[in-house]
């Protein structure tokens, strides 16, 4: 991160007609902006959304509420404009992209098999990684894919230990039955895999899902960019959690969008010490939520480069 | 409130692309912009933030940390276009206008006189009424006061009760010598107009401000023209209290955009009954909580109308 542009933007801060410190949070964005962007007037001119689709082997233990087919309908949903992401992305003034990785050809069921292997692991870490063009301000990485808060739940199990049961929500709305159902298949990867979740990357590959290792691949390319991050609900935050495993300031030019009504997506944020901008009680993925906060983003900046200093606008300081 | 108006959205919120429920707040605050504009199908063409500027008379006892001076200096500020709350209105696409009430002559001091007589108080309130016009779809009120928190106080005592320490906040950053003249002040008012305190409309003349008058008067005028309300900070929040001591159901129609940090706000949200949308630790007033709170509005909004169902996209259902 750039120390210089960030303290560049905090010294503006102060000179702008307001008390010092009273725009809170958006003050403390701009400056994130500056620190990871590198530039001293940061810019939000180009913004992206990019949703990755995977398709998840452990779907076979009943652990969604709707059937797998829906992450293929969605992804034709994007296509056509039609899905919560594309009316966000598009308030948000934000591009989407939609990136859909090999959703006919389910992972394997870490129940039974390592999800990917790590050939496959690394191939769609590597798609993610080649999706983030140089050229953006901001990003959010959003998700699609019938099962993948089981999966995510894994991740997060795997990284931050616990039990199954501190990590399982109802993602699209499980049942109780559905909810036992979710924390028995984790608790079964998590004995099967047990050896190798020490190691972030191989624990995303055995536990994880394509949509999710894309994520990863692409918020490390975001920070070898200079391209703040903005993280969206439970899945996308454990999908770049191992960023953090490898090393302490890995998420570091990443924000919270906000915190979910999805179980564990609290927790996984404060294990991540990554204070959320927003708490609405979404529950949709999609990037859904990391849009929505672009609107704060926005706002934080203009404050910044279009608000009078008290020497141009001729008001007394205290 | 227009029941029918709101069941109508709930009822397609339910056919929409995503999981009933997902889009968590988003989906009350369409049912909210429904119920309160009488119409199945909410619109924001037109979305307002006016901000009332009033002086103080309370600002002889030491409350504030800037000169009296700088109302009407912010106030030039808002014209130049170079405030927080230009800014802000413009990223919510929102028109802005700026009200001041007499600002070169100050209420009366309130630790000694009434701030205003019943004359003053329903010519402001009078004036906020008219600010109003009936076309809006949504409309924010802001203020502007040096020493205005400690009226907020004062009336936020007054109508709930409590000792000043439970309201008094910083405001725009006195120190801690500021802030005991603060809660000196208030409870010298409050014992000095203790009579006449059980009444919500006297108190806020005895011990409130012209701009917060006002915003009493617009909040009503909104409510009698199905203009739903979009409350900001402490200030505003306490501005309008007085509707929801009148009635019970008094401040239905306005949702709080936010919990600014400024000590006695949150406190005020909940005997309100009022959770905010949004917490960043503002404390700027202007209306600049308010919005931020917009942009989600408009988010929330664009969802609803932009969606497919799962009928139209040929999604699978649970």
């Amino acid at each position: 991160g750039n120390d210089r542009a960030a303290a560049a933007v905090a010294a503006r801060q102060d000179t702008l007609t307001k008390p010092q410190g009273s725009l809170g949070r958006l003050e403390t964005i701009v400056a994130w902006l500056a620190r990871w962007q590198g530039r001293d007037t940061p810019r939000l001119d180009k913004v992206k959304v990019i949703v990755f689709a995977g398709s998840h082997g452990v779907t076979a233990q009943g652990v969604s509420a709707f059937p797998a087919e829906v992450t293929a309908q969605m992804v034709a949903n994007f296509a056509g404009g039609g899905a919560a992401v594309n009316q966000l992305a598009r308030a948000a003034g934000a591009e989407l992209d939609v990136i859909p990785l090999e959703i006919d050809r389910p992972t394997g069921d870490f129940t039974q098999v390592p999800a990917m292997s790590e050939a496959e692991f690394l191939e769609a870490v590597s798609i993610g990684h080649a999706s983030v063009a140089g050229d953006l301000d901001l990003v959010c990485f959003g998700e699609m894919g019938i099962g993948n808060t089981t999966t995510a739940a894994a991740i997060a199990a795997a990284l931050f230990g616990g039990k199954a049961e501190r990590w399982t929500g109802r993602g699209t709305g499980v049942d109780d039955a559905g909810l036992q159902r979710k924390i028995a298949a984790i608790e079964k990867a998590l004995k099967l895999h047990a050896e190798i979740l020490g190691n972030p990357l191989k624990a995303a590959a055995a536990v994880g899902g394509r949509e999710l290792a894309a994520i990863l691949g692409a918020t490390l390319a975001a920070r070898q960019l200079g391209i703040p991050v903005l993280l969206d609900g439970f899945v996308s935050t454990a999908a770049a959690a191992p960023l953090a495993r490898l090393h302490s300031a890995g998420l570091a030019h990443a924000m919270a969008g906000h915190v979910s009504a999805e179980a564990g997506h609290r927790g996984l944020l404060a294990a991540l010490e990554l204070p959320p901008l927003l708490e609405m009680g979404m529950r949709l993925g999609e990037g859904s939520g990391a849009c929505l906060a672009v609107n704060i983003v926005r706002s934080a900046l203009a404050c910044h480069t279009g608000m009078a200093s008290f020497a141009e606008a001729g008001v007394s300081e205290k």
